[in-house]
């Protein structure tokens, strides 16, 4: 069961540039291109001559051009010509509202008239304070099992434990709130040692990595399955996450989780950094850092996902940890029987 | 859903050259081998013992003896033979009919007395006058949307846009015709330029590659699944396909297609050549281009089968150039209507 | 379907040595590691807090740390702790009986108090005049087919027609015969030259390769799948398997058959050899060279499985050659009618 009417991330930018790109996105085969002005397109992957992918042809001039018989398919689903045919009878396929924003292409698999507004705010969009760098894994495991990884980070301490996990995440109890369709889970430690990759951040910004700090995890969910978590460390006693931008490393953890089908996922990751903007080397540095730590989660949640398939009829514990998913989930449950309502 | 009463290639006849070969025609996995003569026989690939599969054994005079347990298996599909052991009461396994022609083992899947004369009469086999070379492709793709494929080569623009296909195949319409269980689709091009695998067989044959010609595609669909297509290009103005030799390069595309399962087919390609036969080195290159460029159809193939799959209710257009598959498929739809009716 | 009250090869010892292992066992995937004694525990591969795999985790202190959030299992399946929770009303995980034996660990799937003496008895275990050395195989077929194929060593003469198959194994009839729930297969050959592994062997032990010897072959079946085979040959006319020590060259082939699914298995094979025990160069290089014999087995029995999942309803047949796998498999359907009335 999916959320149909919402923004997901389909793809990045660069992957459409002067090509088509065939992803399934909600268990829907879905081809993503340009149209003349350079704006994106989303359709069916699906010729409607004979059926072949149109993701296979090419583009031109605004247009998709399939790859099989050269039928020129139009942003609207619509043939527009076809060598030695009239077209005007041709069955249309359907298309998908589609934007641009944040280097990423965003698309709307339901009906009805999206609303631009509703794409999550970006603070770091178009913002030389910032600095971003991401990546994409494909993950063989239902979406909501990588909600509740990232609402929960107490699997920093066993799951990442050489990188950014370390015992004082056990130690200091998280706290789950819920504000209309968001939901936040919370953890702040005081008085502790950067672990490894803070204290990489913490060099980078000109810190004193031995420094004792505070850090700070404010994680929040908003559907359909976007999570963005506030972390960092400051020098202790300046205020933590309010602490002034020379004492702290800031950075927003970016979560975009598009279903691909009921068990399995894409999973755009990436890290917005408010330290350090200009240095390209350091960007790659941590995408490649973080590349390596999200890696990690990959076979647990795969293998927990079989798991469950093995075991549909077991209840799971929900514990105060798992807060920040139960609720999550809720939300999800809400919006979907909205949904259900609403057809 | 499969035409049983017909002649289909199993395999080329090196392949059973002193070894057994396993390989699974209309869904059924048969076992193919020589008798004690060096002619072709075709089996269940299952041992009547055990069930091991036949094909993992070896040929010994003429007879094929299972490589698990040492029972010796004849032509008829009876055991001949088991060490230590009264076989007079084991059980036969179905037997086929294969013939062996043109470098090819054929198998007749169905029942009955399978008729030789029904085998396609290859005018280059045993012919000094003509070259033959070719290959065999997997695919993942029912059989039916190869023969599409073959019988509108209208694809050839966009799918083999840089060895042979051209703008002007877009620009001629193409022809078919429906003579008894025989499908032509015929396009004639006049005056134009040699695209690059033709500029490269006019070059072998002795021709200016930058000479207008005219060129042909004449496909020639017969049941089941056989499709043989001259093709060729004539310097201009001596008659096209009926020019002298010493004015054009003559071909004929072979394409035998035999279904593995209904989604999945063994593909053989070939190239018989009426210019300079006795030069191997051309047929050698000829064979790669033509592997090449027959590549370039199997992502768009097996793409497409799988979107159709996604998808079984959706109606897909019949144009024009879709004339000679159409007609197609009304053959082998009378054919089977045919055999359910003979059953 | 598999007999549950039964001791199970799980893996080796050194499998566990430090760290948990995942497996599937009779269906079940199981997790296996040591207590604080160090001795073996199995339990449900399945985190009662969110599903994860335990195996993922690690060993602290005899119990198993889950990779994904910290939770602490004991030995019997219960949550002994979790940082900052009360486990107390944690859903206990099952656990199984487990053993250690002869290099193994055992693992009883069934419920109820298993018997440590319905182990099978290994006399070379803890023996100074045996070594011993084996290895395991993943194959995809059911272990009845593993069954038959050990109980009937027909099959050395074509799988194995360079190592240990020789004529002589089909022209020597065997007998089968069975005590309670054990079979005996058994084959004596006489005044024959040995194999080319058997040659090894001699030369190994000091014996006259060339010489002219009494082979043997005896298979002992017991339930629920293990299969113990006194394989050697002694100098002709010494009393075969009873020859005295140094005119023989004597080993048991070791097979513990373990069922993954009803179409997959564990097959954990060996030698044990009662001449030249502290050679460990000769146990390497026997065991390497029982390795490739019995790799041949693979893709007979894996397609073999294929065949007669395609043909469920063909009835096989059963020979003299197969009485030892049709008696083995008569105590298994007699085991299992016995479990099934107990249930």
């Amino acid at each position: 069961m999916f959320i149909k009417n919402a923004w997901y991330v389909a793809c990045a930018s660069d992957d459409i540039n002067g090509k088509p790109l065939g992803r399934k996105i909600l268990g829907v085969p879905m081809v993503f291109f340009r149209n003349e002005h350079g704006e994106p397109a989303a359709l069916d992957d699906f010729c409607p001559h004979r059926g072949a992918p149109l993701s296979l042809g090419q583009c031109r001039d605004g247009k998709l051009i399939c790859g099989y018989h050269g039928l020129e398919m139009g942003c609207e689903g619509k043939t527009v010509a076809m060598p030695g045919q009239r077209v005007g009878g041709f069955p249309a396929i359907k298309a998908y509202a589609a934007v641009e924003y944040g280097g990423f292409i965003w698309v709307w698999p339901g009906d009805g008239a999206p609303d631009r507004d509703a794409l999550p705010k970006l603070e770091w969009v178009d913002n030389p304070a910032w600095a971003y760098g991401g990546g994409l894994y494909h993950i063989n495991a239902g979406y909501e099992l990588m909600v509740d990884n990232l609402m929960d980070l107490t699997h920093e301490t066993y799951v990442h434990s050489t990188s950014i996990g370390q015992p004082e995440i056990d130690e200091t109890p998280c706290k789950t709130r819920v504000d209309g369709d968001t939901v936040y889970t919370e953890r702040f430690m005081s008085g502790i040692k950067a672990p490894p990759f803070w204290q990489m951040a913490m060099r980078a910004q000109g810190l004193d990595d031995q420094a004792t700090v505070d850090r700070w995890q404010v994680c929040r969910f908003t559907p359909p399955s976007h999570i963005l978590i506030e972390v960092g460390v400051a020098l202790e006693g300046h205020g933590g996450i309010d602490a002034p931008d020379d004492k702290k490393a800031y950075s927003v953890v970016v979560d975009f989780i598009t279903p691909e089908t009921e068990t399995s996922m894409w999973y755009f990751w990436g890290m917005a950094r408010k330290f350090k903007p200009q240095d390209a080397a350091l960007t790659e540095s941590v995408k490649q850092g973080q590349g390596k730590i999200f890696s990690e989660d990959l076979e647990m949640l795969e293998r927990q996902q079989a798991n469950l398939l093995r075991y549909p009829d077991r209840k799971l514990l929900m514990l105060n940890i798992d807060g920040g998913g139960v609720q999550s989930r809720k939300v999800i449950a809400r919006k979907l029987a909205q949904e259900a309502e609403a057809n």
